[in-house]
């Protein structure tokens, strides 16, 4: 377990307990947990104040230990995943679609790090050896994905296989991923895997190579003149995965007329559009938040059949915090996966 | 006619030659022509540079004085309208969808004025006492309708009436209107039409009077505190006729979560938009500009059925340039129509 105790802190061993598994819960070991550039806005409280000791982590992969008596899905020895909640209400509206993640319910959606649960106390992620978790709010990880590079996939894996599977990407579409990081290199391989004509948008040709062998057969690099208007118009779909606000209208022009913009990289400013611009190119702005259960199960059964993984760097416990300034100067090739072996016994 | 010289030049009389309507063309008397924001825009160079002398207007309505010996579908004493366009390729995919507006072929759109038409010239709006038009670009105003009342239609009724068909405006739907402007109080009673159930949101209650009496049953003021966190997630479609650019953040989250928004405004700055509050709101945004013919003709017999108009001040030849100051100043209510028997005889 490593926790984080101030936003400029550093991360250091801790030692928490988990539950025992209750009638319908699953106690699995955490083996490999993937560090998203959302841990870091959380464990930084850029994203509002974090409550401390943190333990994030929302890309758990592992291997079941203990099953309560009532669990009928898993078993002992199963490969599982938990991705970005653990509960929800169970009975909303949002719930009752297998969209856990827009709970509207009482206590909302229980995010697995950082989150008030239904025990009185703040979730801790995955940044640890083991978990308790409700089977309902449990995932499959096929057996033919390694599990450190499938631990990803419970974030940005699921991230941009909904956006792109609501909006149709598939064979006859054109595609664009602007951005190639942790959620963006995952994207290309997903929208590839579906069929799609897939253009990177990047800011440089620093990552062409990867691009075109994870598939993509056009790259298009905005530090050169011109760029986006070399394709504008073209594109049926622009999924954008970059982090940071800035004026989307030269990336929404390269959508066709009917296409559609949708971001995933939730920057946490304001952007901007021109919405008369946007009265010419006629294509739509939306957004994407992840996805729920049965979706994530559908994304890694999908995963599984085509053989998709996140390209990772596998870390040690005592390298996290080395790791999230890289990954905010983009030097990671392309998620970085911590092996929880590394920590120290207790 | 009357034309403008300068971005700060005055309306003044003028004398053009209208051409005799060739085989398939119309010509027509324009009894009334509206004045649009757009006009505005276009007269002060504010959006790109104007070609003086400028005669605009593209809401015109009149009765049909002649035509081509190839015309089928009008007859000298029809009541006929033009709207923002007189021609396009009629060949390109656009074209032959019925979205004339979004011509792509050679020569693009010929928007009503300030625009090189085929003839080498460019075109003459609707401060004139006649025009000549292909009759593929000329729309039917049903007898029902006043012709100075149904001028606004040709532009304010079809760019409010297409996105409210798009998206769905009709009974068991929410349909926010933002600013009761030329455009906007036409959306209000177009929507009531539909049967949608109708809020106005606007900056104040100077018109809430107006916008019940045109159907509305909520009227949210934006000026008094909480106003728009009171319809927080209630709309299915947001309509926004607000042609300054602002931060549509908050305007966004008053829709349900698949809810849409969009803009008919076309404010010619970049607005504000937080992605990651898209990402919670789940709502989409998007941009609608004015309809092409068959949607207008669509749009024009709904208003001839429904008994719907714009509500206007009719005003003279000499009148236009302090129109256009408190069309600017929003002190209009709610459209100036003008009234071109008022033109000097030449």
């Amino acid at each position: 377990m490593r926790c984080i105790d101030s936003p400029d802190g550093l991360f250091h061993p801790t030692t928490i307990e988990r539950r025992e598994p209750g009638p319908n819960e699953v106690l699995f070991d955490v083996l490999f947990a993937g560090i998203c550039h959302s841990d870091i806005h959380t464990a930084r409280s850029e994203w509002g104040q974090a409550h401390y000791p943190l333990v994030p982590g929302h890309e758990l992969a592992g291997i079941v230990t203990q099953v309560g008596e009532n669990v009928t899905g898993f078993q002992v020895g199963d490969h599982v995943g938990v991705g970005c909640f653990v509960d929800s209400c169970r009975e909303c509206e949002s719930c009752l679609a297998g969209k856990e993640q827009f709970c509207t319910g009482a206590g909302r959606t229980i995010w697995t790090y950082n989150t008030l649960d239904h025990y009185g106390k703040y979730t801790d992620g995955g940044y640890s050896t083991a978990i308790t978790v409700d089977e309902k709010y449990l995932l499959h990880i096929p057996d033919s994905l390694p599990l450190d590079a499938a631990a990803p996939l419970l974030c940005a894996g699921i991230t941009t296989y909904s956006p792109l599977r609501k909006w149709g990407a598939g064979p006859g579409k054109q595609v664009a991923i602007v951005g190639m990081g942790g959620l963006g290199h995952v994207a290309v391989k997903i929208a590839v895997a579906l069929g799609a004509e897939v253009s990177v948008i990047s800011q440089t040709r620093s990552k062409e190579d990867d691009g075109r062998r994870f598939g993509a057969v056009d790259y298009i690099a905005t530090s050169e003149p011109g760029a986006l208007k070399r394709v504008a118009g073209k594109f049926d779909l622009v999924l954008s995965t970059v982090a940071a606000e800035e004026d989307i209208t030269p990336l929404v022009a390269t959508c066709k007329r009917g296409g559609v913009f949708v971001d995933v990289g939730m920057p946490a400013g304001k952007s901007q559009l021109s919405l008369k611009a946007l009265c010419g190119i006629q294509a739509i702005v939306a957004a994407s938040m992840i996805g729920g259960i049965p979706e994530t199960q559908e994304m890694l059964d999908f995963c599984g059949e085509h053989g998709i993984t996140a390209q990772v760097e596998v870390i040690s416990g005592d390298q996290i915090s080395a790791a999230y300034d890289n990954v905010v100067k983009s030097r990671v090739r392309y998620r970085y996966v911590i092996d929880t072996s590394t920590f120290p016994e207790v």
